[in-house]
């Protein structure tokens, strides 16, 4: 089968510039067709704090009210979509960027308020494959933001993470997906302090053990849940490692290779 | 020749719910191939003040520094192009949403600094017409925000009527094609407080006649010299008028229809 990247970079790496340019030059130079996802980065925060809009989080996870909705758009869609688009443009890469509005691309319903409401936050319905791959075919990469629709005129802030999974679920029939999650550490470390301790490949019963110990734990817990769940689904490999080595990730010299036993 | 409607909405139709709602489901309602540039609005100008990022002007025209064209990318090519498309996914209407950037769509150059820096203001050198044709024969509405780029990594801010143009003459050979500009007026007015002075029909020799008495001035001016420079070069028919009559103004029952002796 064919093969296909699905890229997803971290909020930390858009923050900073340097990074951001590393990480791009090496999306760029990706010859197979790719997919970006990127996430939200300090910007929509800070944006916030600054307009008094204030950010209530529940289990670590923010709440959208109307005006966080309005500002993740702004800046998810606007302003962090469209400079990745433009500095691929500016390096040869011909790039495409997209909320899942657009096309209809990714289409989500509202999340149930019970038990609590999350507000206009997005759980994926369905992502319309064919929309991506006419771009895919012309050699066009395709930048999606985290902001999902649900048909009916509502937009929704959807994970970044989740939407990378999706998509490379989605795919799993068609290519043989690879999936990277890419982001400011060198991969699912064993001490959370030491950059060197990068775990280099991760099984399932491996994880639930580091788990238990509490060796693995807080953000990197739904992430990896998110990567075992892509596995069983019909990805075909997934690398979590540092952005600005995208191309030693994606041929194995680098990060963290999630694989079944 | 096949029809193609390349239909612009002012930034005060975009600041109004019901306007908008009204005139999208107009839009909506047009069977042949579309394509939509919308305009600013008060979004970008408000927000810029909340954020006490002083707006320059010279001459009517905003300064774009790197400030203010942050707030553009993020008001115009996210909220209000996003917005937009989720409201015309709502009622049935396919449609995506494209920055000059994305596909390369409008490729554009930094206006020359002399003898007035305007800033990170684009004038387009290309519309990426097979890009946008993709769309239209999948039966997908094309919604341009009015932000372009250099190709070189550099978004720019480019004047939203100006787009609409450059893509009606762009398309001009393949199409038949019908430039409406619609906004909050009934059209080209007579008196300028009278909604019921509107000029049905508007050829130069008269333009050139209302300018010089000053019966024409102000925006206006732009706007027609636009207009009459787009169907010297190849569009078939423009239209002035009000948003809310888009239908009515397509088929030549209201507004101010510019055309040739």
């Amino acid at each position: 089968m064919e093969k296909l990247y699905v890229i997803k970079i971290g909020g930390a790496v858009i923050d900073n510039k340097e990074t951001l340019k590393a990480f791009l030059s090496h999306f760029a130079a990706i010859k197979e067709k790719k997919i970006l996802i990127h996430g939200g980065g300090k910007l929509a925060t800070e944006l916030a704090t600054t307009l008094n809009i204030p950010q209530r989080m529940v289990d670590g996870r923010r709440i959208t009210d109307t005006e966080t909705l309005k500002i993740a758009t702004m800046v998810y869609a606007g302003y962090i979509n469209k400079t990745v688009v433009a500095q691929l443009q500016g390096i040869g890469c011909n790039a495409v960027g997209l909320s899942g509005a657009d096309g209809n691309v990714i289409r989500a319903h509202k999340r149930k308020d019970t038990p609590f409401d999350f507000g206009w936050v997005g759980d994926i319905d369905k992502v319309n494959n064919d929309f991506i791959e006419a771009f895919l075919n012309k050699n066009i990469a395709v930048v999606l933001a985290p902001i999902t629709h649900d048909k009916m005129g509502q937009l929704l802030n959807t994970n970044a993470d989740t939407i990378a999974q999706e998509v490379a679920k989605s795919f799993s029939g068609r290519y043989a997906v690879h999936l990277v999650f890419s982001f400011e550490k060198n991969g699912v470390l064993l001490q959370v302090e030491d950059e060197s301790s990068v775990i280099n490949e991760l099984t399932l019963c491996k994880y639930n053990k580091l788990k238990e110990e509490g060796t693995i734990f807080a953000g990197m817990i739904p992430k990896l849940d998110n990567a075992f769940h892509a596995l069983q689904n019909g990805v075909d490999k997934i690398t979590i490692g540092k952005a600005e080595h995208l191309l030693k990730l994606i041929m194995g010299g680098s990060g963290t290779t999630i694989k079944n036993e």
